[in-house]
């Protein structure tokens, strides 16, 4: 049995970081649990004159990744640089000289996870990756190792930290996207160029790693369907609060002969417990025909919890290197999966207009949606401004193809100005 | 490598009945998942009369467990009765036979939990008890295995489905604790003797086992301090409600010098994600240093989430003896729990009263709890129901003992006709 399992973390910034700062400061305990000392051997970064709250010392620094993924006494490397290039190089390299990987990069995992993952079959070591979908909520390891035995039908999430705090900013303050994006930034929830968050990207890497791991299949990224939170405003927000549902922008995947994979804005019933998931936090339900619905919670992000993820990754590793037992959870998403046309999916949607504030207008719509098959749930009409009167418009469920089709219709007809809102509803 | 796993299961009961089905159902996936077959190789019970809905084959069934335990060709036993005993003795003689244990049992892990993993760690074989605490949450597994490299601060839990239900009815049907107690027992959530539920028994043994975990500290179940719901009315929860609290049966462990364990009703906010946790859901809130705040949530009981956490842990297990891993989980809970006394715990608490409808009265009662230390935050009175007038006050958070010694002269006043309800508030 080892004693010791060394490890070499690659890019020392927000997430590396983290996963040092906790190594160091739970050693002790951390060695009771993976019963072997986790020691950290090596740490490559490009610049190490920027300021840090905790630096490895000297003889432990260096600029040089490949030394690292090349050094026969490292063990386990750690893979916190991000992005995919050079991050796929290195991490197929430290595979390729036997070592395990940890990694929390979700780009690299949704784009060139099956790559990965083969390579570390081939090579019989393990490649964990708690970090890359969902921060610090232990839900990779649970879909591997808790819930396999369920069939899972659904995931929905809330996989993207910045957005569900932007989200909950325009809902309690009344802020428009603007300025609560701006409030993000301050708090450094969201970056200068905030567009892999607030566009879909993001959530969309996330729920592409976790649908693989649920339903057996390989997942293509560019199969996910994405909608982003900037055509959303707080009267969107207030009339949702008035019906009873929050706004949040869902990560969806659904198994079937097709499977459904799409990020979007959606109105959530209040009573149900991912409208409750505010701020910055994460949630991911899991619906499985054993195990029912099960949800988790937690940070997304964050220099300590997602230094944690990658830990408990290191951990486990470690445990495995001791026992001998690399390898021993195998992947499997080994299906195909057909991914359905976003034409193809049946959704409730809500829907906010201006129209010509005059008698017969909303009759003449409703015709419109008659005549292409959607059926209508609910309207409200409140004052109007001047001539301009607001509609909205909740829809049964129904194709998406056949609300496309009479949407069209709707926009042509001269008594609407415009059509201001779109989202879809999530019972 | 090994290509086959044999399983015997002790108990055909709820749980034995559904991780049997769980096994049967998905045999081929469960195979991919774990890299080899899991084959029930026999199934033990006393009564094979009774009706089931799926039955093992004859030449699987038996009624002997002994010869079970002692089989050399089973691998790992699936302890389904519940129970004291014989489970504690079915168990120890699968171990010493060298066989790796998973078990659902929540009392036998509460109070044996200690000798069975000691009795593993000698065997190098695993013990896996998911099922124990929460039913298919994945909160033993997340603690071990994804949350280990944060020190856990604490652990607050609906752990017990049957109060939960209980308490949803009679805050949405504002139904006394009975008749709700009655339709949880129509609907097959609550024993004809619902004690063990009601009284906080159930949901002791879970905290303790978590918190064991969760602590790395041997948890006494005599320590856990327990108070149930038979003393909440439908009124208790309407003045909650309208102070935006729910009232929740919470299990609470909290780490520290003295470790405090306690089961008792809570008002929690409306806000908080716990509050939202409705029906026979669990849930468990952690909260760690450098994790955050995670909270896990689903169905705590029932046959398949039960038989899916069960085998959920089988797979596990098979793929440790697949890989020849057996034991590579530690038990790390080996320092001693020195428990805070009641009296010792600080809390913030409601007080519903009846007293005499007469001026003086509330100042008379303000006057007692100043002089005891305790502090005030809000205090109702609603209108009389003739001579005799209702006052709920809510403290600032101070300890129990001052609390105590007010109550006790509270009590004594002539004005006061009955102390009616008092609920701890966690925020």
């Amino acid at each position: 049995m080892r004693s010791q399992v060394n490890i070499g973390i690659l890019g020392f910034g927000i997430v590396g970081g983290g996963a040092y700062r906790v190594l160091h400061e739970h050693a002790d305990a951390i060695a009771s649990r993976a019963g072997c000392r986790l020691v950290v051997a090596s740490v490559a970064d490009i610049d190490w004159e920027r300021p840090r709250p905790l630096l490895p010392p000297d003889d432990v620094r260096t600029t040089d990744s490949r030394a690292v993924i090349g050094d026969p006494e490292i063990d386990v490397v750690a893979e916190c640089i991000g992005g995919v290039s050079p991050a796929r190089e290195l991490v197929l390299g430290a595979i390729e000289h036997g070592k395990s990987v940890v990694t929390a990069n979700k780009e690299l995992m949704a784009k060139h996870g099956s790559e990965i993952l083969d390579a570390a079959m081939a090579h019989h070591v393990d490649v964990e990756f708690e970090g890359s979908a969902g921060g610090v909520i232990p839900i990779v390891r649970s879909l591997k190792e808790s819930l396999e035995s369920s069939r899972v039908e659904a995931l929905i999430g809330i996989l993207n930290g910045t957005t569900n705090y932007i989200l909950t900013r325009m809902t309690r303050d009344r802020l428009p996207f603007d300025e609560a994006l701006r409030q993000a930034q301050e708090r450094g929830y969201a970056e200068a160029d905030p567009s892999d968050d607030v566009d879909g990207n993001d959530a969309a890497y996330k729920i592409a790693i976790l649908a693989s791991i649920a339903f057996g299949r390989r997942i293509h990224i560019e199969d996910v369907h994405k909608e982003g939170i900037r055509g959303i405003t707080p009267v969107d927000i207030q009339y949702a609060d008035e019906m009873g549902y929050a706004v949040k922008l869902l990560a969806i995947a659904r198994n079937g002969e097709q499977v459904e994979l799409r990020v979007h804005p959606a109105l959530v019933p209040l009573t149900h417990p991912l409208a409750a998931v505010s701020d910055e936090f994460n949630a991911v339900l899991v619906r499985g025909d054993a195990c029912g619905d099960v949800m988790l919670y937690g940070r997304g992000a964050g220099a300590l919890p997602t230094g944690a993820a990658v830990v408990g990754d290191l951990i486990n590793v470690a445990r495995n290197i001791r026992t001998g037992a690399t390898g021993r959870v195998v992947c499997t998403c080994t299906g195909e999966a057909y991914a359905r046309a976003i034409g193809d999916i049946v959704a409730k949607r809500y829907l906010r207009m201006s129209v010509k504030d005059q008698p017969g207008v909303m009759g003449a719509i409703a015709t419109v949606f008659g005549e292409a098959g959607v059926s209508l749930n609910s309207v409200i009409q409140k004052g109007s401004r001047g001539p301009v009167a607001e509609i909205v418009w909740v829809t049964h469920a129904g194709p998406e193809r056949d609300f496309t089709a009479a949407l069209d219709r709707i926009r042509a007809l001269d008594i609407v100005d415009s059509v201001e809102c779109i989202i879809r509803v999530e019972e």
